[in-house]
């Protein structure tokens, strides 16, 4: 939508403290660091304290298939100790924060077909199947009210967080009414009882609907039975789920779950796995240090309920850690209108990213 | 879709025995039978034997809410002794049916409000609520898997045929395997166990989804959990069931099967009431005499499952009875491209209304 942005979004425009432009966060700034870090120290010292390879691509967002396929075919310049990826946020302004997990996702459609054509409700209603109806109860078989995933098997790779991460997220300045409110705008919280809203987010696999559609949406009453209906269904994976794994799980469930009289498939999209960093690998305790020296505090380790499939691929393929220091904030406004980037963030990270290749 | 047509729709035109035209069947032929009708008996006689009263409307399609209006108010110039509607099919070709049942409706959407706006399904899924999720949770509790509707009081009004419609209803010539390959094409037909077709499309009632608004349906993945969604949803009633009666029967069930986090209503977009006319009725007697007549052949009697209001508004409003005297084809094509009327019933059907009017 152009017409909510204030200024336009490919002309970076700086107003008070903030530079707003398209991908000004996510994730043209961040990478942006990265850059002008090797500059300043091959300005400084002529040379780097260790080498360095820059891996950037511009796919992200779109299934990230190029670098994904030149990751597989693991050309020998790629070999590395560590990734350094600046693509995640703080968990709150001024408190340096390193993410430690990635949730992977199998995204894929519900093929559902009922009669061969579509059918009147009046005259057929009663006897026809409908594969709206159908996708509601094969959902619904596929995951209870709450919010736990009844597909079987689905939960046997799912590893509990370590004491460890579990002391630093309850470490983490959160305030559960104010993140219903104000984030969330809804009547209560969902999700599986017994865990907190870090461990529902971060730490345990969902289903989500994303879209439905056959029949008629349109204004006013159309009496159509669907002869056909799909819908857009998403699982976030936590690390040790596997995606191929994962997706025989959901067909053999989906067929399980197929009502009388369509016939329903589950096809895959796209896919990729999560990833778990341990906090107590070397490169992220440099990483930690660094930002504690830069930012006056100490830093902290989150996770992330989203995906990055190439630090998944980094870890399958590569066997290197990634280091995922962000400086993105909150309320960047990531894939929308009046995205912006805190510049004090910038040179935060700047200073950040130089420090830990210096203590490398 | 225009280009299915294999003449322009609003040009009448003659193809062996049928003319094709947007409404040939449904339902400007059928109604110029009746006009036709009144003609020849003034042309031969230079009157008619009984007063008749024409209503002609051209909304029923899109809600017919003007000729409802006009009929509430009950001018007196529309007392009448029974009505006469041209508006149905012969259960096969050759076969004089009348249609002595008609389903009610109550038609609406089901609105469904979680987060206050959209939200990525990486951050926020496993704590945030899912609206399609949420319309999937609430029509598998309105509608179990065999078809039996689960609100609480739904079916108290809904009577049984009677043992001579039952009766009618066997000696129709009726191929389920037939009629589930070439009307339905699906893997098996569906609905309550325990009843025939029959009753389930004529005298059961109904649950439909329509359409289901909201998230993302366009190629490819986005993982939106949408903060609203709706569904079309209509209900088919059969008497005695009162479609004021059966929304709020709705609504209340709604109402306890919304899952946690969002909040859903469900708002009424159409209604009618359901009809019935007793085929010992004098006036229903008299027409199938008139087209046994004309057809050489028994006049059968079946219901439709489809809703014509006006119907119901007679009977309710006018207390009187519709001879729904039909001379459509189940292959007419009806609201379809290439829509036909069979000549040789334009010729059966005026005589069938012609020698109605002189035995009355």
């Amino acid at each position: 939508p152009l017409d909510e942005w204030l200024s336009p979004p490919f002309e970076p425009t700086v107003r008070g403290d903030d530079v707003f432009a398209r991908g000004a966060s996510d994730d043209k700034g961040q990478t942006w660091i990265l850059v002008k870090a090797v500059e300043y120290l091959m300005k400084r010292d002529g040379r780097l304290p260790v080498n360095v390879k820059f891996l950037i691509e511009g796919e992200e967002e779109s299934g990230g298939e190029s670098i994904e396929g030149l990751l597989r075919e693991r050309p020998p310049e790629l070999a590395s100790d560590a990734a350094v990826v600046c693509d995640s946020e703080m968990f709150a302004p001024g408190l340096p924060t390193i993410c430690t997990g990635l949730r992977g996702i199998v995204y894929g459609e519900l093929h559902v077909q009922g009669a061969r054509q579509d059918l009147h409700s009046g005259v057929y209603g009663g006897a026809a199947p409908n594969p709206l109806m159908a996708i509601a109860e094969i959902v619904t078989a596929l995951k209870n009210r709450d919010g736990h995933i009844l597909i079987p098997g689905f939960y046997d790779s799912v590893a509990k967080p370590s004491p460890e991460e579990y002391e630093a997220w309850a470490s983490l300045p959160f305030d559960e009414q104010a993140y219903l409110e104000k984030e969330v705008g809804s009547t209560c919280l969902t999700g599986e009882p017994g865990f907190t809203v870090f461990e529902r987010t971060w730490a345990r696999p969902t289903m989500e609907i994303h879209g439905i559609r056959g029949g008629f949406v349109g204004e006013g009453a159309k009496t159509v039975i669907p002869a056909r209906a799909v819908a857009k269904i998403s699982f976030r994976l936590v690390a040790d789920q596997d995606p191929s794994r994962v997706l025989r799980q959901v067909q053999q469930a989906v067929e399980a779950a197929t009502p009388a009289g369509v016939t329903a498939e589950f096809h895959l999209l796209h896919a990729a796995g999560p990833s778990l960093v341990d906090p107590a690998n070397p490169f992220i305790r440099k990483a930690a240090l660094a930002m504690e020296e830069v930012f006056g505090r100490k830093t902290v380790y989150m996770r992330s309920g989203g995906s990055i499939p190439i630090v998944g691929l980094f870890q399958d393929e590569l066997r290197i850690p990634s280091v995922l220091m962000g400086f993105g904030l909150p309320d960047d406004n990531l894939h929308s209108p009046n995205e912006k980037f805190h510049l004090p963030n910038f040179a935060l990270g700047l200073d950040s990213v130089i420090r830990y290749l210096e203590r490398l």
